[in-house]
């Protein structure tokens, strides 16, 4: 990767998404409405091009190794709002409108504790 | 691992951060004020720790492989205000206050573009 490369990924019109040495980038998901972080996954070229084109968040699951389209069976999809990317294009935020609770325990936000003092706190 | 480890880790109030096979684990980071996210990173379990004990974002460097103090050089460190961490502990939420532009290129965030038809249009 040459210096004029890198600036062009920085500060071009181009998509160029840099995946890492397994095809992935980390992928953020927000609520359109609230701006809460509901969950954070990885996503390969195809999850990202589906997510384009469906305007539903599609992710590469590195444990099952497998494409998948949240909600697809829980119905709790993801409404893509925006799509962005950062600086170096090697990691992805949408922002989405949630059909249901995103996390698989039932409760919004798969972000449901925090770190305090060494321990877990619950925070909804 | 077994299910009861699994259910300890999202339901239980013990910190058991689940790293990936490169010891590493998904962080964002959001600015605690406006909620935009600034950025994603790595961190490793010294990343975590040090951003626990001195209260500054730390993280870890895929490519330079070392662990790195946001901030260090440039002085625009992150402020952690509230730690999270998601269901199955693999991955971190940092809400910070920064104390400047988070991305090098300048800019409050390193998501300064959307993916809108396929190109990349500047939203700040």
């Amino acid at each position: 990767m040459t210096h004029d490369q890198n600036a062009d990924r920085e500060s071009g019109s181009q998509l160029n998404p840099k995946y890492d040495s397994n095809g992935l980038m980390s992928a953020v998901v927000t609520d359109d409405s609230s701006g809460a972080v509901l969950m954070i996954a990885f996503v390969n070229a195809e999850a990202l091009a589906l997510t384009q084109e469906t305007g539903f968040a599609h992710f590469y699951s590195r444990s099952r190794q497998s494409l998948w389209k949240k909600g697809e069976t829980s119905g709790h999809v993801l409404h893509v709002s925006e799509l962005l990317i950062d600086c170096d294009q090697d990691a992805l935020w949408i922002k989405a409108k949630p059909a249901g609770p995103t996390c698989h325990t039932g409760v919004a936000s798969c972000f449901y504790r925090k770190i305090e003092s060494g321990k877990l706190e619950r925070v909804e």
